[in-house]
């Protein structure tokens, strides 16, 4: 019998391997032309999202003290920028690879993690601020950006056929 | 100093309310000829999408076991069909008043909730399964229908003009 902080630990990260599945599954599915559409007219393209997701999961790391962005230059093209804002974007297959590595590696980090440590706060928060807001941590970053992730991915599902 | 079982039940209840209130938002931000429209080309429109999801967190009553739904038509016209049945739909003035007093009352519920309530099984589970699986509580319910709500409101979000 897990004790009640494992169990909630379990239930957030799994509500997060969902999500990251359910995209895989989806970019998987896709042609590099496929992804290259915009999601809806006028929309975010599937690359720019697949890059802005990847960027942001990055920006996790530091985030969940886990040490330094793998792409720090990312977040200027993907996060920083909208779409279609002239700036280089790597090739897709980077970026595919870039989503793929930058997840691994959180998950890596992840397992790593006791149920105490899930509860520490997440970098972006003081001690101070902490010691009143003590919800400001680790796994409510990945709760966060659990939903942030299923809100493209919403938009991102408009990119494949209809059947 | 909360306990950790109210802490936990803040963070999922937070993440609900966060994209509840994005929702009412954007739904109360778009006239009703606005919310017609479909959300991509060939995709649900609005009002198909603020039916299911008013149907939807309806059926969260009876899986929380707060008592039976409020309107258990619904569930044919907006789950079990897809947008554009021909299947005969309420006004959307209708729709938008179903949808706010679902999560009214489902409010209203949640804040009767002990933390040690929010951890017991929700109705879709049996007690013996329920033994070896205590993930399968309500508030975990909650979670999944939070990112349920975040990923058609990626997409909704499409309904509003482009600045």
């Amino acid at each position: 019998m897990k004790n009640q902080q494992d169990l909630f630990v379990q239930m957030a990260l799994d509500a997060w391997n969902i999500q990251i599945s359910r995209t895989n599954k989806l970019f998987d599915s896709l042609t590099d032309e496929q992804l290259a559409a915009d999601v809806a007219p006028g929309r975010n393209s599937g690359i720019y999202l697949l890059g802005h997701l990847a960027a942001v999961h990055d920006g996790m790391l530091p985030l969940l003290r886990f040490g330094q962005k793998l792409r720090p230059e990312m977040e200027e093209v993907f996060i920083k920028n909208p779409d279609k804002s002239g700036l280089a974007t790597p090739p897709v297959g980077e970026l595919r690879k870039y989503w793929t590595t930058v997840n691994e590696v959180l998950a890596s980090q992840f397992s790593k993690l006791s149920g105490e440590e899930w509860f520490e706060r997440h970098a972006a928060i003081s001690e101070e601020d902490f010691a009143k807001e003590p919800h400001r941590n680790r796994l409510n970053l990945v709760m966060n950006r659990t939903a942030h992730l299923a809100n493209h991915l919403g938009q991102l599902t408009f990119l494949k056929p209809r059947g």
